[in-house]
């Protein structure tokens, strides 16, 4: 049987299942909100186009307004000043946006320090107990801070110094940026960087790194506690805008039983 | 080799590739026109947050608005009076989502008559040369549109009577409608019906019949050329807005060699 043909076999028996691992995109999803004196995105706003009147009697429809990076999103190079001579979002090959899931899970650390931060020996020490990471993979960063997604204060978790949500250190960035195998690196939380992430050096570490190495960020990701440590694939899907620096993106997982 | 190894061998050698069927999405890309009285979307239009200046010093990202039914685009049954207790486009189940793709090719038709129609007939006729449609397939209807895309008077094809576009008829619409195997139906025009189907009995009768019948549409496909008639998976990836009545989508399909 052909590839193809496997995987629509299997699809149809259930024995593999696609898994969503996209928030929910409304006016309650849950984005970043930066210091003064940065400007910040919008969330989703909608306003109707018709709604079963006169304006159109058998339909309804809305325009949205969302930002680039707002929700489940991924994050481009030119988002960043190392990425800007680097691709837009519509510029990213899909090959780059469909590969092999890892997933990191540190629940249990974060669970009692929420300003983790991977380092280099996390990623050594998944390696030397699961293998080299795979041509083209994702590597998902597994907190359970999406337990948090109803309760905004808490998934924000900030005090006067900001949000302590978790991230990856200077030195863990420059590792993934520098790993040949990876195309991008997914997270549970609102940005690819911990929430303290402005006051490291460079300021945001994963986002000055990866985007500078033509490497993609995604998320806001759910359901990654469904997501085997190896062997699932998954689908990044954002909108090509042209010249966009991101996009509210659909994130589906392939999950074999 | 378990399913999803294959998959991933198969897109790291090439032997299966990922096309995108999507439409850049840009202030340029075509969207559909109503007549008056009835409201229309709006294209894509951009609004910059921060462009490595003193609001975001490291990063540029911008606001998009959007029309849930610009460029490629997915329908939901809620968009349509005979799909409104039905599902909005966040509620549709992945694995409808993705699914094999069957082409019905009119290029030919196409070229000499810009509102031809598809019939019971033509599913027929597919049916008895290449089988019948497989559980959870997506209709493909490749009618050479998309090579008008780069000129926007020529995608429209408008007259005093409107635009002149592919489609289908009403009884083909009920036809497809009835058929328990299609999840959707997908389009390289900017609607799933045809330009003229404001005139048709029921008016828009692909949004009726199929909308109504829990199946979903995609449209302003590109790259339809490139598609096996049978044998590759299709990827809808519509972002998913909270009682959304459609989304513009990411389209991808893995084709094998
Ligand atoms: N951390 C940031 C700092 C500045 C701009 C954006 C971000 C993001 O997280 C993002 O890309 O969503
Ligand atoms: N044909 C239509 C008539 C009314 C409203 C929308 C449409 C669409 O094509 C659409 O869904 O893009």
């Amino acid at each position: 049987m052909s590839v193809l043909a496997g995987l629509t076999a299997a699809l149809s028996s259930g024995s593999v299942e696609i898994i969503d691992l996209t928030t929910p995109l409304s006016s309650e999803t849950p984005i970043l909100n930066l210091p003064q004196p940065f400007a910040n995105t919008v969330g989703l706003s909608v306003s109707p186009v018709s709604n079963f009147d006169d304006a159109g009697p058998a339909w309804a429809w809305n325009d949205v307004t969302v930002g680039e990076h707002a929700g489940t999103h991924l994050d481009a190079p030119v988002h960043w000043i190392t990425g800007k001579d680097g691709k837009s979002v519509d510029q990213i090959e899909p090959h780059r946006l469909v590969g092999p899931i890892v997933v990191i899970d540190k629940t249990t650390e974060v669970s009692a320090d929420p300003d983790f931060l991977l380092e280099p020996e996390h990623f050594e020490q998944w390696q030397s107990e699961h293998g080299l990471f795979p041509e083209n993979c994702w590597v998902i960063f597994r907190t359970g801070w999406a337990a948090r997604g109803a309760d905004a204060a808490a998934f924000v978790n900030a005090d006067d110094a900001g949000p302590h949500t978790p991230g990856v250190s200077a030195a863990g960035a420059k590792w993934l940026a520098g790993n040949a195998s990876i195309s991008g690196f997914g997270v549970e939380t609102v940005g690819i960087d911990a929430g303290q992430a402005g006051g490291l050096d460079p300021m945001f570490p994963v986002h000055s790194f990866l985007l500078g190495a033509d490497k993609y960020g995604v998320t806001s990701l759910r359901n990654v506690d469904r997501l085997p440590v190896t062997g699932a694939t998954l689908v990044v899907a954002p909108l090509p805008i042209v010249g966009g620096t991101g996009s509210p993106s659909r994130v589906y997982a392939l999950v074999e039983k």
